[in-house]
């Protein structure tokens, strides 16, 4: 990998080598080996797990808690899947709705504790869940599609479910913590706005609903008999102010369907009697307060280190700057919220719509081999024979719309400077060079928003799988990028989450220590005369994504073929969008 | 081929029903049979030969005067190609330079001659060339590169030759036929600015340049001996005028070098006996003096009825307007002439710098079979099958940089509207688009000049072969669009102006009605709603099209890739970059 311009490279198993931890550069790990030598021997044979409830699938690892690794894995589906079309009763569903049913989760659920935990003493159970993905139940937590399996508003309704922009649209503006906190702009995908539409739309389901809850708060509160609900799902996706409450403004009528939340790595309970049976777990584990997926990553790839960006790169990319100090909400940032993602820091969200998507649609739609593996393959190899601006080629990196700074789904890709010379690989490079731009955007954002973006962490399995695409990112921001040398970093997370509500660890940083990433690759940038290529290229890709010409044919277009949902329409003038850095 | 919105199609063979000529709709074709039964009977046994001098290669065809039919035809490649790189004695060449030797055209002509001519009584020769393609010779003839074969002045300087750029800038400007008929430009690819390179860069070859001339009219000479040059590269190419003469403001070190020309149709002379001996013609056919190649299609196609537009859309796409009436030079149209390209005639001239050039590098880039008719084949059936607009793409055609109205070579495609939805038919789809749209920005720039097209004819390979492309072309435009039944359209139109020199037809008008295309296929536009969708789409093609950030983006990029040629640079503020209609 010395070809990528890696220059210092830890590959450390856990397993072989305990005191390896002394050659880690942040230099505090040698002073911590008395505690960890002496926490081996007290928990030994007993496990954490975590639980990892994506989109499509629920993955699940468990972790030796004597030896810090990973012992076994596995994922499940989702029954029923992503329910759009229509409800498993055949009862069809508008445009834009994407549903779940929570009895899958229970169902995943059970199967993964029961394959991981089986005859195991499980001393602590992290789960993290896409969000926001609330559903209607009653007190006791029956979810309302038990009883009205022909009602979409009855549902999981999952975090890219599109049609309760509507009611997203001029809501709270005036509310102090969305204005701070928010950028002024409350999504449609978010809890909030899931709850109006509802109360608009099913008046006779929302009457039934004694407590509108996020999918993750109700696994928890299944596992362990709790409602104990999550700080990072309430600020993010609900708006929740440690200090304010729930927004001010917010009517009675969804404000009693909600709870006040726990600070994460708080123990939610036990799992319940009944839960270890069915599962074969022994020793009643402590069951974590939930945690958004794309913030469970960062107890596994960070010790919470102010100023530090993490960037998870998968088929979308997120970025959490985490700083100890507030400061405003820099334009075009997503949202903040304290106590979170993490005790006692700032967490502020940024990110890319599409990203390994991107590269995978073109492999996939102009294939060089049998194989999805075999053209990467190949066009990684005959992209980096290429150097920077040898072809004169650009993209925007817009597949799945722009997350931020404008916050408009119907955008979308471009790709400007094609001769008859172009060929394949000379594409694929482009298009890797534009979701670089776009990461550099972010670093921009943040950087030029007051908040110092001190080291760069990129984790998820396409920054281990493709050198090529870390290396030009290196190259692209001009500073070195760091990968954690470690596996399945989710649900890692998760299971730190456990491991400190079950009290095996002190807090979240010595989780990292325990059970974190053991190493990092370090992916140095291209000596000057390269980067200087990309200052220019880059100079280029903020003049065409700034251009409003180009973002007006791409509405037209989507338009014309019936694709613009209801959000986008209304957020052509929304905050966001006017807050765009540089303009 | 009904499926393609032709109503009329007539597919008619001279060969089986000369009276098949009552079918054609144009009226006038009955009237004038007893004037052909009675020509037939007195040429028996004569023909005419067209000779199409291209850029890689020169194509030749018989035309039997008896039966109107093509009987042969042959293409020959020159025997150096375009000579870039190096010279053939290995003296290396600067970037953009693009030279032919002269000697190449006449083991061409020989052989091409020989092989369409020999034993047969030929009647009358007509020969087309490249554009601008001047060469210095001495007064007899020869061609300096014969002396200096070291110097690449002494070369044919080739149409695409780029170096000569810096000597058009800024030149002529005041004249009043360059600002009147040619919007005030003098390319660098013309006469007048490759004679300027010479003298100031070559001296000594300069010195001992006789006569400056194209090279079209350089093998007329050599083919008859006499130095009879054409009023089609001489308006069109040198600035000529019929009244004026060449610029007054031209030094008469470059003046004395030219010779005033002679409308096309007239014959340049016989062909020498000595050439009759090599080839084994008989008959000391009458050579017609040359015409530029993409001017000779016209009289194969029409016949000269003004207000029309005929689109030569092969590798790029040439666009002819004929009237009778002069009529100031709409903004971003390239120039006009009278008597040029047909006698009596104002020809107003617009291009596109690729057009078939960008479907086949798409297909040959991201190839559906093994070979490239079956890719063309696979993408046009799944590309037909899409609805306009059904996905959400649009595309800018410059692949070979933009001819009008930006006359800027620099410029390059783009493609916008990418989701993941997106696959390799509505890519191809939207590249067919975009070509249609350039086309309808043509036609807009010569209607909204004040140049009403009454009638769209569009001729070429592409055109017969690819009819998915020419109904796009109908719709777009939202009127019918002919195409007319012929093959080896450029080499019919030479042989016509052959036939015209020799007096075997009265005038061109007649040579067509003898010679030319004997129907046509006409595609008419699909019905409003489509034609809506597509009013839209070319609305946004308009809008990026005008978009300065956009070339601005082009412009940098091909500088980052070294591609910028000297010609760009300097015409970054020219005349007709600032005369965008719409802008």
């Amino acid at each position: 990998m010395l070809d990528y311009g890696m220059n210092t490279s830890i590959n450390f198993d856990k397993t072989r080598c305990r005191k390896a931890w002394e050659w880690r550069s942040t230099g505090w790990r040698s002073k911590r080996i008395p505690f960890v030598l002496r926490s081996r021997q007290c928990m030994a044979d007993k496990f954490i797990i975590g639980l990892d409830f994506g989109t499509e699938t629920a993955r699940g690892i468990r972790i030796s808690v004597a030896t810090g690794r990973q012992e076994a894995s596995s994922t499940r589906p989702y029954p029923h899947g992503v329910i759009t079309g229509a409800l498993p009763c055949g009862h069809v569903l508008p445009q834009f709705y994407a549903l779940q049913d929570a009895d899958d989760y229970l169902v995943v659920a059970e199967a993964l504790l029961k394959e991981l935990g089986e005859g195991r003493e499980i001393a602590g159970i992290g789960v993290d869940f896409t969000a926001s993905s609330p559903l209607p139940c009653l007190q006791d937590g029956t979810p309302l599609s038990r009883l009205f399996p022909q009602n979409p508003h009855a549902f999981v309704k999952l975090w890219k479910h599109g049609a309760a922009q509507p009611y997203a649209s001029n809501f709270l503006l005036d509310d102090a913590v969305v204005q701070s906190a928010f950028g002024g702009r409350v999504s449609g995908e978010w809890l909030l706005a899931k709850a109006r539409e509802i109360s608009a739309e099913a008046p006779d389901i929302w009457a039934q609903t004694d407590r509108f809850i996020e999918a993750g708060d109700w696994l928890v509160r299944m596992l362990t008999g709790n409602e104990r609900r999550s700080g990072d799902f309430a600020t993010y996706k609900a708006q929740f102010d440690w200090t304010a409450g729930y927004p001010s403004s917010l009517t009675s009528d969804i404000a009693a369907r909600l709870a006040d939340p726990s600070v994460v790595g708080a123990s939610a309970g036990n799992m319940t009697a009944d839960w270890c049976a069915r599962t074969g777990i022994r020793g009643l584990p402590a069951v974590a307060v939930a945690a958004i997926d794309s913030h469970a990553v960062l107890p596994a790839v960070t010790d919470g280190a102010p100023n530090t960006l993490t960037c998870a790169i998968g088929t979308s990319a997120a970025y959490l700057y985490l700083t100890d100090r507030r400061k405003p909400l820099p334009p075009g940032v997503e949202g903040m919220a304290i106590d979170a993602a993490l005790p006692d820091l700032w967490c502020y969200e940024a990110g890319q719509a599409a990203y390994g998507d991107v590269l995978a649609w073109f492999v996939k739609t102009f294939p060089l081999g049998d194989t999805m593996d075999e053209s990467f393959d190949r066009y990684n190899a005959a992209a980096r024979a290429l150097s920077p601006g040898e072809h004169p080629l650009l993209a925007l990196d817009w597949w799945s719309g722009n997350r931020v700074p404008y916050s408009d789904s119907s955008l979308s890709g471009m790709l400007l400077g094609m001769t008859l010379s172009t060929d394949g690989p000379a594409i694929y490079r482009s298009l890797v060079e534009s979701l670089c731009f776009g990461t550099r955007a972010v670093v921009d954002m943040f950087e030029q928003g007051g908040l110092p973006v001190d080291r760069i962490i990129v984790t998820s399995g396409l920054s281990r799988r493709n050198p090529f695409v870390v290396a030009t990112l290196a190259d692209v921001l001009g500073r070195p990028v760091e990968v954690p040398e470690i596996e399945n970093a989710t649900c890692v997370g998760a299971a730190i989450h456990g491991a400190v509500a079950a009290g095996i660890v002190e807090d979240f940083r010595l989780g990292f220590r325990r059970f974190g990433a053991s190493g990092s690759a370090v992916y140095r940038p291209s000596p000057a005369p390269e980067r200087q290529v990309y200052d220019s290229l880059y100079s280029e890709y903020r003049r065409l994504a700034q251009d409003r010409e180009i973002k007006a044919a791409m509405h037209t277009l989507r338009r014309l073929a019936g694709e613009l949902p209801a959000r986008i329409a209304s957020q052509t003038d929304s905050p966001v969008r006017s807050a765009e850095p540089g303009r």
